[in-house]
């Protein structure tokens, strides 16, 4: 018997996956971290009025959800002072990506991105067949005008900027962005990926009118609001990009408990003001945990902090892994010369107590 | 300035969608259903258990879920007697459906379902190009010797067939399926929808070897277990089609209450049991109330009835909303014959009193 037919698309992608996650590292080192500072989670939780407000929805979980999400999109539109037909919810940014990718990129379209930026947008790209062009950074920052230029080079049909950028943490004003797109050709969408957003300075968003055809935004409940486990997104744009992916999402894929906790996420916004101030606050710890041990950091408008090792990439991975067997999970870049730092998100100050006491061990063990 | 630019599939796939949800519904009519049987959700609701282990998680949701869904798979391999190599985890069937589809069909490809079955797989297979072929129903029952021969002719990639059926409630005894299966083509997947197998009789499942390429099953915890709206599905087959999912799926896709919660629904078999006594009441109670309208319902497998409504689909139509009107929420097959039913789901004793009270108006209205 001869197993299923794959189309030549499908049988040629990697079987690599852009992340590995903690627990499967937990597993493979037979035990738990002892500090979670790897994947950017607000480890200072989502707001309690959230964690209530799923308390009390946790038995209706029987009811599919919403497949429009009205309520929370209303929300969300009314916050932004946009309509509800300019915002969609989705599965996370990383499902949003995915439907987008779907939307615009056939086999062969162009797709330009920065080289270290976003795998999981990559992932995405690959997966339906994109031709992905991927350009340096310029001072660890992605650089909007040769990502453009290269843009109209290849006729791209789509360009990803994260602003903020991860995993760099570095950020472009949103004035700059906007002079910035009259350098973007016809025809081709900018991808925002604002994920990081709630942290950054006032201005970094650029301002533009919501019909602006050139531009979707991605933000999400994962970041700030502490909600990653939920897997809720959205997207912001014109409407009839918008009301685009309704022809290919998944109209049932949202978890209901997910909609509820995050209106109520939404609405508090003092717990927004609580964990930017906790965030801040570590992320000066973490600067001076790295002064500490001889390391640089480098500036962030996120919830995470890049440290520069101070060498090339192979003494960040060995510093990585020597972290790791400390039970400090971190991440790190995937190429030069931006992976010459690590990545440590914001955490508790438990957490940075963790990483003060591991750090010079692991920076010896990584030397030795 | 111009938008962003479709490829020909996606500019030409209809902006419909496959189900319009109640709350969609109860905005428009301004008010809520009085009694919500229309989604074959599971009004039981789920296992206190489940409930109990999603309220504990709750605080933990700034944590992204385990990207491999390790504890419930090895849990669900433990209880089929297969591999955790053999099992994976997605966002609900719907979910599932849309991973399989896009792994096995390229424009053109031909794929073979029954007319009137589920509609989201339909979707999915235009949403990637598919050619669809559609048999009919015979008897009210999904025909496989049909669809496989239809298969072998178009030399089909896959082939969709629910067992038990939505939405008519019928089903295949197993044996029968594994004997059909000798004239499935060489090639071609069945995709065997167990949404409804909890409820089905012993011995509905098909037993098959794990390893055999021909088939993959998708089962749930939208039904029986009562967790429609946390999202969690599960395919179980072939290692190496199992695994091809990693190329494609959205790795951190799941919510990790649902993950959490579904692991508790899974041990507590107790719950089941009483969900499963609890339905079969609702169904004879259904059948009564039918019966006492002049109206005959169909043998069900599933967690809902299809009331035969004695003339033809328009008929059932103007029932259906008048029901809607009611308060009531039941929705009906999509297609002659199986239209002239309305198909109801099991109800709680007090959802079944608003039933029996609303259905004498509604069949007035409808005949008026």
């Amino acid at each position: 018997m001869t197993g299923p037919r794959y189309p030549a698309l499908i049988a040629d992608l990697p079987s690599s996956v852009p992340f590995v996650g903690p627990e499967t590292q937990e597993r493979e080192r037979g035990a738990p971290f002892l500090a979670r500072l790897g994947a950017n989670e607000s480890v200072f939780g989502p707001s309690p009025k959230a964690v209530a407000a799923m308390q009390r929805a946790a038995g209706e979980i029987w009811k599919y959800g919403d497949s429009t999400s009205f309520d929370l999109r209303r929300a969300l539109a009314a916050s932004l002072g946009v309509g509800t037909q300019n915002v969609l919810v989705g599965e996370g940014i990383d499902g949003l990506l995915g439907y987008l990718v779907r939307l615009l990129i056939a086999p062969g379209d162009a797709v330009v991105t920065s080289d270290g930026a976003y795998p999981t947008f990559n992932y995405h790209v690959a997966g339906f067949g994109g031709v992905l062009h991927k350009l340096p950074y310029r001072d660890d920052h992605e650089d909007p005008a040769v990502l453009f230029a290269k843009a109209a080079e290849v006729d791209a049909k789509l360009v990803y900027l994260a602003n903020p950028d991860n995993p760099m943490g570095s950020w472009h004003d949103g004035a700059a962005l906007v002079a910035a797109l009259d350098d973007l050709p016809e025809g081709t969408l900018l991808l925002l990926d604002e994920a990081y957003i709630e942290f950054a300075p006032e201005g970094t968003s650029p301002v533009l009118d919501i019909e602006d055809p050139r531009v979707i935004r991605m933000r999400t409940f994962s970041k700030a609001h502490g909600m990653a486990g939920a897997r809720v997104g959205y997207a912001i744009g014109a409407a009839d990009l918008i009301r685009s992916f309704d022809k290919i999402r998944n109209h049932f894929g949202m978890n209901r408990t997910a909609q509820i906790g995050a209106l109520a996420a939404l609405e508090d916004e003092v717990w927004l003001e609580t964990v930017k101030a906790d965030v801040a606050k570590a992320k000066d710890r973490i600067a001076l945990i790295a002064r500490d041990n001889g390391l640089t950091t480098l500036p962030s408008a996120t919830n995470f902090v890049a440290v520069d090792c101070g060498a090339d990439g192979a003494f960040a991975r060995k510093l990585l892994e020597a972290l790791g067997r400390e039970g400090v999970f971190v991440r790190m870049p995937f190429v030069a010369p931006q992976d010459r730092c690590i990545r440590i998100s914001a955490g508790t100050p438990e957490d940075l107590d963790v990483l003060a006491d591991a750090l010079p061990r692991a920076l010896a063990a990584a030397r030795g």
